[in-house]
């Protein structure tokens, strides 16, 4: 059988094809720190190289930014596109890793062989699953099952200024009948994932402003207003005692989770207690009557993620500060729209304001959140592709975070994009001693093989 | 009339005892500062040699830090001890000064004449109106009209750390009739004011933790606990809608305002939207139902003096922080018990915690309000005095903040002390192009003068 051939190709190619990732991991492609520009470039050339190693037509193509590679191979089906970022995140605080960051090696740990380094994980490693998968395609069987290519991009961690203009560009040539995107995890150990929702992200910094200068709260506390007082307040009441966002209008556009995904999630046997056990927590703090996976996955939540004000030094200082300031995030689900409740949060704050007090407000991006179209036959065909390598069943899954790539590929190109990756949880992305699993690697480049196979057949 | 040669005295010799002060200021007696160690010391010679060329018998002292000027003169009546400091303020940042802040000089403003340097205002410009009245009775009357003594420090500007030790071993000696403190402000240009009711002040750090590390808010917002969201929540509970503190307890020993004192302080007509408009505010926003002045004076306060948490850097991180913490201090009056509020505080901190939250507490000194005793013949006294230099009748005063000097004489020595002094609130004391009025000089020493002939008459 055609398949069997090919995933037993990559069982035997494996030590080879560790020692390929191992080479690509070698290149600092740091790409948010000018120095390390050259390495991008590096790392690109490389790709092109081996890409067209297995006969690829590949290329780097120039950004104002690092550049993109993109590869075609030509085969019968439809027209597959792949999708991965060969730049990675900064290395320090360095006296945090075991070793050289970017001297990557096989490592054995108690749960299993890792391949230890910066990138192995987020996201060289992921790439490389599919890049394997296609050689072995390419060896067992002398061609390709499908018009495959490949679009790598070495921004993705520096905010990817350039990845919209070059997709306006060169829509015509990237557009596919369906994006595949490694840059997301299992469920668990055992249980691949098919991302089908993204949380939306909406970002908002105020700086309240009461005195025209810091005070002495000795000459003017008790008389004078305090904007860290004025900001706390504001804060607290941002939810209410059931744990809703009290921004007016904030849940127009929320679905109910449909009854099927309900299910799966359902039986998907998800601990909360050891998933908030980790980070040394115990229940989960959300809206009251959700579960622990809705508040990540479906919910949309409202969180402070930083806050300054006054004196925040040793010791003490009896400042009344006349600035306070914080950053406040919003994770959207549905068709929330972010601009409306950009809107609706401002005149919130605003109404909450004390006389002698401004506010400033500082918009920092704004996307919705994004529901893959899992009525594509492309997905059930997938799912029991990623369910026959794996022991446990697939499932469509939530991400809390946000991957603006899939709704590049389907606003900009009008192409359908699904999300599966084998990262886990325990990979430490973007923090020291990045690792990624061999399990996640070898079984990574046979589920793309399977999924090749079914959706070629 | 004897006060009468005094005065006249001392308005003749004013361009001498300006330029005494000048050369006083030309030592950069910072004591906050090793390098500055000699300069201190200097200071503390000039004013041995000073009090000595006036017939004190005076000495420097040491002590485990910057030295103590102690000086003694004879005469018939009662023992008035003058407390004031050598020690100035750092001067950085250095670039808002006009010039050198150890240059001195006089500046003709549009408000009058100003004697600008670092120690103008405070406090060797205060101090030496002492020392000037006490030249000129001394070159009048050949003698002193009472047994004075002279007590300086050199660490007042860095927590005086010598001070009570000293006063310990040195009690006999320093102790008096009464103490006299030159280190407060004028009411206003034409009001001169003796400060009887110091506010206390307690200082607590907080620091609350919910995860045991920062989390990404992608993969954990919604379902853990944010320790930012639980600070703001504590803080926001702190005070009632009318401006009350709520921590249970904290009004006990909070007087209310005696009649008499209260129709002094109705009588300044002080001007709260003038007080709060210099710092960009209109509206008092304490206690609802209490004047400005009783904000500032009489009734207890909390403030938070600084709040951090997550990211505050430049852009955005949308991190879940695992700790968010806060500075927050209380200024006391009455008879308010820190120890007991300390505790009542803590206490309805943690009742407030949600679960999987912890706190820890950092005490910041505490001391509880000081009241003078005005119902010593001394007190009147000298407001009448005061009150025959000024254009307008000398008030009882509070003070927002906290001069640790008159509780110290009280509880160490048993030594009542009456704060007096000529600042003015914009003299940019501890800041650039700090100042003392060349009017507040002569008419502090006159004022001096006065109240020696009031005292010992």
């Amino acid at each position: 059988m055609a398949l069997d051939s090919v995933l037993a190709r990559i069982d035997a190619d494996l030590p080879q094809a560790t020692e390929r990732l191992l080479e690509l991991l070698r290149i600092p492609s740091i790409s948010t720190d000018p120095a390390y520009d050259a390495e991008c470039a590096r790392a690109a050339d490389w790709l092109v190289a081996d890409l067209r190693s297995i006969g690829f037509d590949a290329e780097k193509r120039p950004t104002p930014g690092h550049p993109m590679v993109v590869a075609h191979g030509d085969g019968p089906g439809p027209h597959l596109m792949f999708y991965g970022h060969y730049d990675v995140q900064p290395v320090d605080p360095l006296n945090l890793w075991n070793r050289d960051p970017f001297d990557p090696a096989l490592e054995e740990t108690p749960a299993g062989t890792v391949i230890r380094g910066r990138g192995s994980s987020d996201d060289k490693g992921q790439l490389m699953t599919f890049v394997e998968a296609c050689r072995a395609w390419k060896a067992v069987h002398g061609s390709l099952p499908a018009k495959i290519s490949f679009f790598f991009e070495g921004e993705e961690e520096s905010g990817s200024p350039s990845l919209i203009p070059f997709m306006r560009e060169n829509a015509q040539e990237l557009r596919a009948d369906v994006a595949l995107i490694c840059d997301t995890g299992l469920f668990g150990d055992n249980t691949p994932a098919i991302v089908t929702m993204l949380r939306g992200l909406l970002g908002e910094e105020l700086t309240i402003t009461g005195p025209s200068k810091d005070l002495h709260s000795g000459m003017y506390g008790g008389a004078a207003m305090n904007p860290i007082r004025v900001l706390a307040r504001i804060i607290a009441a941002l939810h209410d005692s059931t744990g809703r966002v009290t921004v007016p209008g904030f849940y127009d556009g929320v679905p109910e989770l449909p009854e099927d995904i309900a299910a799966q999630w359902q039986a998907l046997g998800f601990d909360h207690k050891e998933f908030l056990g980790e980070v040394g927590l115990s229940e989960p703090a959300g809206e009251q009557g959700r579960s622990a996976l809705e508040m990540i996955w479906s919910r949309p939540t409202c969180e402070v993620n930083g806050i300054i004000g006054g004196y925040t030094g040793k010791g003490f200082k009896t400042v009344l500060p006349s600035q306070a300031s914080a950053k406040i995030s919003f994770r959207l689900v549905g068709t929330q729209d972010p601009a409306k409740i950009r809107q609706s949060f401002r005149a919130y704050v605003t109404s909450m304001l004390p006389p002698d007090c401004k506010v400033e407000f500082h918009g920092h991006g704004a996307s919705p959140a994004g529901q893959m179209s899992i009525d594509l036959p492309a997905f059930e065909k997938a799912r029991a592709a990623l369910s026959d390598e794996w022991p446990n069943p697939a499932a469509y899954v939530g991400c809390g975070g946000s991957i603006p790539i899939a709704g590049y590929f389907k606003d900009v190109l009008g192409t359908d994009a699904m999300l599966i990756g084998f990262g886990k949880d325990d990979d430490a992305i973007h923090s020291p001693n990045e690792k990624y699993d061999l399990k996640s690697f070898h079984k990574g480049i046979r589920s793309w093989a399977r999924i090749l196979d079914a959706l070629t057949k």
